[in-house]
């Protein structure tokens, strides 16, 4: 899946646990992170957003964790658009290590829903981020 | 399913994201919170396990976001086995607000994994843990 | 000083790092969330303050490690006001083992601000929380 | 301080809370990523250092918080040698907007102890990292 977007992560102490891996909740974390430099690099700031009325919340996902990642790590986190619809989309994201290119480590599914900031209702995605979503779907 | 565990958390800010509710990463601290208070209700400690050379890792999940927690909510979080396995089990686990019960803000499954703390490798559960869970099985 | 707030809280694993110990920032969210429950204990919601366009916010801090906290320890939290003014207040707060009453881990000072949610400028605080400042005051 | 180590790091939203800014607690995250960058440039793995039986755990610290910091903000974490000895070592750190250079959002000093891992017990520094640190005192 040669177009899919991919952000470099650090494992730091703070996403350890006492297990002496990467804390498994903290995956969501650095998913987040390399969606939001996805949606960034079509154009988007998520502050821009919640200032519009926009907010993005995530409305379900499903992961499945096949090996630890550890201290000191380097990670790939990537990101590949599976669906869209007007006011969600559903991305595929999966880390690796950098020195393992191709060896999953998490892999799962995520829905992300656009909703009014104010009433938590589903909205209609801006336009330009449907258009730039279409144009990555593989 | 009235046998299901239930164990009590409130929203802090520590929780909250600028989107001004629950961040949806930290349910899954929410849950393993319950889940820890629930395996501890059978009699096992978590870092006695670590001693022991077990750890319980999370193999899978699925979850499915509903409605928003807010700062200051008491939310009352739930355990309830759905199968177990030599090496693993499942259970389901939801969130509601003590103020609504019955009304499931996030519900999810959440397959959690006996492995080996030194190797990673999966190994049988302790037996009375299996037995535990047996007798908890809905 | 016997007249100190305490608030007990848990370690669970998302406290923990590869350290096997809690990780250090991390008991700053132990020490916010035994300062929300002193502030509820005098009548006042965070939420509600929000609403009221009132955001307390952490203006400074020291602390000092002694001790490491692990796995499944059973903690107390405590509060004392050193001092308060019209826009902030000054709290003591440490933390010790239940097992080990008197056994300080962690112990520092905490400077909260009381400023205008919209503007982040220092706001004198509602006069309730004042009064209740002054009686607790060691 | 022409000579301050720095490492730059994004706002997520993972990093704020519901009062729409960087929680309080996460800026010592940030400056945990910046000094464990700090100590590599200098040729040291936290986690190597782990499997030498040695660990760096923070003993002590102060912080002032002046700014507040928003999601989506580019930060540049400072680090800067102020002292050490042969078991510890103090730093400067501090953040600033990429965008406005100078302008110190939260400023303050750690103070870093090198224990042996099995005990807790301070153990003096390996004598590169002590060599490193001397080089780059201020």
């Amino acid at each position: 899946m040669s177009s899919a977007f991919c952000h470099s992560v650090r494992v730091y102490l703070e996403d350890t646990d006492a297990g002496g891996i990467v804390f498994y909740a903290n995956y969501l974390k650095f998913f987040e992170r390399a969606r939001t430099e996805f949606v960034r690099a079509q154009g988007f700031e998520m502050r821009r957003s919640l200032t519009d009325g926009i907010s993005f919340v995530v409305a379900g996902l499903a992961l499945d964790y096949r090996r630890s990642a550890y201290l000191d790590d380097e990670l790939n986190i990537f990101v590949a658009v599976k669906s869209y619809k007007k006011t969600y989309f559903e991305v595929s994201q999966w880390a690796e290590r950098k020195s393992e290119p191709g060896v999953s480590l998490v892999q799962g599914t995520i829905k992300v829903a656009c909703v009014d900031f104010a009433t938590g209702k589903p909205r209609r995605m801006p336009s330009e981020l449907e258009q730039a979503l279409k144009n990555k779907e593989q």
